[in-house]
């Protein structure tokens, strides 16, 4: 399938190695072109344009780091959304708002070009590894034409609504479930620690009983440790995330006070410095205001 | 082993019942005395006091509901720490607070006594079944006599401290990351259903994906379906548990915003009407709030 | 002074009423060209489009809704900032971001234009009796200038910065105290009429004690008869000022947790169809979810 | 009237010297004798125990610092309820816990005494001056009786209710409204502070318009010079008046979100060694929280 693809950062490399390995035929764009050259002896051609990425391919895939490059690249002056075909479907990938992801369906349908939302479970391993959970949402006969991409990129599809926009609710709401473990996490060790018990033997002690998902064992490592880098996923994205959740929520007149606390600790990360690190180090927040 | 074993309830049953089969000899006190006749035709000596089944044994099991009745049964004018023999040990298994734990320890230790504690992680299938997670602390001599016991009732023991108020802290610890998983599914829920997507279909892609753990399946499949009956741990149990938690925070000075969360959310349930349901009916607070 | 005035709501109409009476001459224009022409009566020129009332005025003053209605006031095409003359001031008087008080003081600037934020404390019945407090901020000439047009809208004018937007964030915060009032009567409300005290007798002990400032007894007495109607300021004003603040408190990294819990309350309240109510009807929230 | 007085801290010193002012034979208990003694040079006896403070009097005063303290003078063996006459009334002027002040009346009733919850609104400057509000509640022939000891040592009192407890509920919110206040200022502050703006202007601005009220300047200008010592009111009582209006929240089943911030600002304040503090320097931990 000719392919284009935008984004070639910690994701996109290997979700777009997957696709040329699995026969697909790509256009590839980076922003930073020597991201994209990379891909070259892979086999795939570099564009010089967004706009070249998009012209021709059946397919065009977004994988970048949020509204404002996703928009960018699709409506700015010159963009992907005056190259594409009709009947081309734009298979966004990033994780962006529910807004936007609308306003994207409005836009393509308007075009005659198809959209799909397919945001994603995993990270950067698990894109390497072609094993990502996608989570697709628009119209059933443009999804089916993407089947060949999903199963090339990752382990399992789900199918979730007629309605783009529903996938990336879904994909902002996964991310919230997983900074409320970090938070549990974040509040049980710095009670544990500074009742004088080994943090290590606390560890252990949830990840082997009741506790053994690997949501636990990640960040539970790294907050055990009291160390947060290398940063898998960056404090600033996790950040985002939430606040397009809230957005969303705020939409759907629906107070979600957990993701209050978790802005509220974004929020406070930064202002201590961390925006560097992963997002398990709103742990720190908990851990200084415990004065430990 | 000679073993007295006080209260059976929903989850004593089950282990003493699982001692008897491993051979150990009990006597066994519930206030209510039907329940301990039940055992009888098992093989077990049924004590018409608590004293009684404190008298002469190895080992004193507690399994009961709250401090208070723990409290009773050990403490007071006739209760079995004057009948318990020097070097026997007190196993107490029940969810209890951590000063409880520290006065116990305290006094058996005045009288010459041993004191483990030896909370679980486990619902009553699990207690039936000889699958808990047993979190032992205590002097390590004291504990190692106690391995056959607990070698009949659960999966896995964890020996984490010679404090034995530290197992405690971390029984309360682990209940509490449960409930941070079910708010955050509350909340999830709450937005997708209000933003109309499936909620059947939220949950098959979280629990497919990356929340496969049975704690995000249990409670998940009752908060997707909107139904907290039956309960298999009642509301109040989840709010007394938070409040221990609360009051060990207090002591320790650790400011933790997601217990008071939960706190608020456990007030709200009970005063909604909510305290014949599952802990997970604090889901509805979040529904009813959003207006669903 | 020859003065342009944009935005006769409930409380430009009072503001431009007390300027015109203090001689000034004025040329005004409302979306709604109906509430223009009552003006004219009292002497105001009526202009047909913004540019017209921008048009040769030595001041300028907006005193819309929102930001939005001041950016297309101000920045779309043919509007405001193309008709001001170099070195005329606008006034901006609204409740509006920080951000866009930022980005009105720099595209002014650009013009030579001047730039003042003046947002205000008080309600209608204080814009119409020439009571408001006014909160300026900007070029200090330049207030200078607006002196007399403050003196005839205002019983105090402080000044706060050079930087304009200094003032939009105290207007800001000084709402934001007033709803941390609201919100604290709210629970007390809750809490004393749900343990069987008489409400009204609460009311008393506070307005005539401690809590005598007319924040309480306004709020106070609307919570206390559980009656929010009519609205002396709309919920869902509450909530856009509230936004705005959570806003600048993101940019400049300050976790404010009682601004996202009213974040909650103000989602919560929408979501359960208190939108037409006065803001102080977040109390609803409070008693609904107390079971009341 | 002859009047037993127990505890001569700050508050209780001020209020029995205006009672002997007022020409009430008062015979005085405190725990430290010292300050007992300096009440006999203007006319007091000195009690060399509580049972003696309390045999023949017509009213038995108790002003002290907690429910524990409340409860050893009252209920101990050889204490005051045993040698209160019948119709006598004791006077409960403390700030304790509605649920002991329940207690109280019960208690007192079953030996034919009375029982009269009058807890106070006012720091020891006003107590000084007999300037406080009192809160009265109880038994109205009892209450009256009472009327010129209220009058001698405050400039109001307030009936509230036949039920003793209603007058403990009511003052325990009032504090709580006082807090709120201190948190929305901390917030605030640290907002305009990080935001570049003078604090003293933002200070000014307030308590010269909408926020004249008394307890906006008290605690704005201790947050705005971030300086809490002396400490007017220390920072583990004010969290102890919360905890006390949890308590009576959770009893009641009433929410209070606000309450449970509050919690979490005292948690860490004492964990970041603020106890001898004002307890407006929660403001510190909304500083730190903010990187300031």
């Amino acid at each position: 399938m000719k392919v284009g693809f935008i984004g070639l950062g910690s994701m996109g490399a290997g979700m777009s190695r997957n696709l040329i390995e699995a026969g697909h035929d790509l256009i590839v764009y980076n922003r930073t072109r020597s991201r994209a050259e990379e891909m070259q002896s892979l086999g795939a051609r570099v564009a010089d344009t967004v706009s070249e990425a998009a012209v021709g391919v059946e397919a065009l895939i977004t994988m970048l780091a949020d509204d404002r490059a996703v928009q960018d690249v699709i409506f700015d002056p010159g963009r992907a959304i005056e190259s594409l075909s009709e009947r081309a479907v734009h298979i966004s990938m990033s994780t962006i708002s529910v807004d936007l992801s609308r306003r994207l369906a409005k836009a393509h349908a308007e075009k005659h070009q198809n959209y799909v939302a397919a945001p994603v479970f995993g990270r950067p391993e698990a894109a390497a590894a072609a094993r990502l959970y996608i989570l697709s949402a628009g119209p059933s006969e443009a999804i089916k034409k993407c089947r060949s991409l999903f199963a090339a990129m990752g382990q399992r599809t789900f199918m979730i609504s007629e309605d783009a926009s529903a996938a990336n609710l879904i994909k902002l709401s996964g991310n919230f479930l997983t900074t409320a473990v970090i938070e549990s996490l974040a509040e049980g060790f710095a009670l544990v620690r500074k009742a004088g018990v080994d943090p290590q033997k606390f560890l252990e002690v949830l990840t082997e009983s009741m506790f053994s998902a690997p949501v636990y064992k990640t960040y539970g490592a790294m907050i055990a440790a009291d160390k947060f880098q290398p940063a898998g996923f960056k404090l600033p994205l996790g950040f985002k995330d939430n606040r397009l959740l809230q957005a969303a929520a705020e939409e759907a007149s629906v107070p979600m006070p957990m993701v209050s606390l978790m802005h509220d600790r974004f929020v406070a990360a930064l202002a201590q410095g961390l925006g560097d690190a992963d997002w398990s180090a709103i742990a720190r927040v908990a851990y200084k205001s415990a004065g430990l």
